[in-house]
């Protein structure tokens, strides 16, 4: 009889044991806040068709890849994205030291309080103020001017801190896709450098597995130190058609799953499900008014039309937020 | 006495058991085909100062990124950068669909053999054949190019396919930090769409960790099927201050060991240790005319000059190929 050699012996225990744990999580219900239904039930499907060993359509551990969008489907966006927030506020504190903005647009309207009219300049005026408040700085001092903001700033309507409007339904499913060997990517037309300073302590997605719009960088010395600093100039914008070229640019395979909840999301799940084999593309429509917002077609703020014919014609699975979440936020 | 949950349970043993498995790992030698010395030494005793339990520069499993230059790092780079032969047996293979390059510099030169005269115009003529020989095709048909090419291909001096140039003293470091806990990427001049098609056979490196230079890309319905289309612009180059920017870019956090081989690597290796706690720098410096090549600070593929004086000055980690290595490529 062949002797085991040590590591050998150990491997194979180890594989055993997480071959177990596997099906414990299988076998328990990983999503809890998700109500009995379609939405719920066609996720199960899809992972137990895609890891249950001897299952025609497994998909080997590496090429479980995952994609989210961010705004709209792991945390909430209106009443306008959670970034523009912080734009603005981001302008009222630099405002001391550009007394030019007391009288210039649209840093003017901001300082007055009328968000309305700061973004009466349309792209442009929208531009200067990410630039204003995105540029300039090292990549590490804006990391803590993020972090600084995230724990003090509230939302206006809930009063919460942003980073507890995300969805306790999408983190349960974000650690159940985890537990079956999968590898989750955000995805999101945010600014990349915004969701890296606290997206591995929400949602468990580590810096490396975030995707996103950017500015440049360039590097310089410092006195000899080296730096990264940020400039006013566009790099990327990682929406609609974007989105395919962020996740080849970023991650050079074509994910197995992908998650949105609008217009922007739409060719992210065109390219996903074109692939060959077992694939999955669920949106989130927000139809709970009462508990979150309600807003499909005609909103300016994550406009889902195009895509909901999409995922009609396409079998797409379609959240139902107010009928298949037991809960919206964290408690 | 309180009772363990199974998954608790499992857990714990699983911890227990690649803890166990990683002791053996550490003390067996991890790195045969290194010869007994300085750069093996400062090896091992940096990767056990930051992964061994009780130490004070433990660094957390997640932070232990290593980025790897690729051409004259893992792989040989003489007597042109390898990507260079592609360029060139690309165009011979293209030429049919091009007879106007029977006349047209540089493709003219590159048809009669003369690599001399088809390098003769400088960055805008390599510029022009890199766009006619990567862009136009969709990301997945590039990708086929790049495997068929590799299938038969042979370098001209040791008449070996490309992908048994690699290094194996490198691949043996490689294992061995994915051993201790880190995630290993390349981060490279080369293109990474050239390099990604492989590195997870050759190196164990998966897609999403290379990093490279890359031209613009497009998305695109064709009869209704999203592709990725390859477009002749340069999107990012990825050397020298460019290695820092695609880290940041494609990792979102500071590299606690750098390896390198050139002056291309030196903002690369300058970022990485000026990161706080204990940080790990090498070069790997060709002095093995006999069964590799020698060359450093005139050479004009993988100059290294000021890149040595650094690592003078700051004590990095330098590896005297001829007497550091037993063997250079496998067997």
């Amino acid at each position: 009889m062949k002797t085991l050699r040590p590591r050998t012996f150990l491997a194979a225990m180890c594989a055993c044991v997480l071959a177990f744990t596997a099906t414990i999580t299988r076998a328990a219900d990983s999503l809890p806040s998700w109500n009995e239904g379609k939405a719920k039930q066609s996720i199960i499907t899809f992972v137990e068709k895609v890891t249950k060993p001897g299952s025609l359509d497994i998909v080997p551990v590496p090429e479980r890849i995952a994609v989210f969008d961010n705004d709209g489907t792991l945390w909430s966006e209106q009443p306008m994205y959670f970034q523009a927030f912080f734009v603005f506020d981001r302008i009222r504190q630099l405002a001391p030291q550009h007394p030019e903005w007391s009288t210039q647009e649209p840093f003017a309207s901001v300082l007055r309080g009328d968000m309305k009219g700061a973004l009466a300049g349309g792209e442009h005026a929208l531009l200067e103020m990410v630039m204003a408040t995105h540029a300039g700085t090292t990549t590490e001092e804006f990391g803590q001017v993020v972090k600084d903001w995230l724990a003090t700033a509230r939302h206006p309507v809930t009063k919460r801190p942003y980073t507890e409007m995300v969805y306790q339904p999408m983190l349960e499913l974000l650690a159940y896709l985890r537990a079956n060997g999968f590898k989750t990517y955000i995805v999101s037309g945010g600014g990349i450098e915004f969701m890296r300073p606290w997206a591995e302590q929400v949602y468990g997605i580590p810096p490396e597995q975030v995707i996103g719009s950017s500015i440049k960088t360039t590097f310089e010395l410092r006195d000899g130190k080296p730096v990264l600093v940020r400039l006013p100039e566009v790099n990327f914008i990682d929406d609609k058609a974007g989105k395919p070229v962020g996740i080849n640019q970023h991650i050079g395979r074509r994910p197995v799953a992908a998650f949105g909840n609008s217009d922007g999301d739409l060719q992210m799940l065109q390219w996903t499900t074109a692939g060959s084999g077992a694939r999955f593309a669920l949106l989130v429509h927000h139809t709970d008014a009462a508990r979150e917002w309600a807003y499909d077609r005609r909103s300016s703020i994550g406009k889902l039309d195009q895509a909901l014919d999409a995922a009609d014609a396409k079998g797409w699975t379609v959240v139902d937020m107010k009928n298949d979440w037991k809960t919206i936020y964290p408690d």
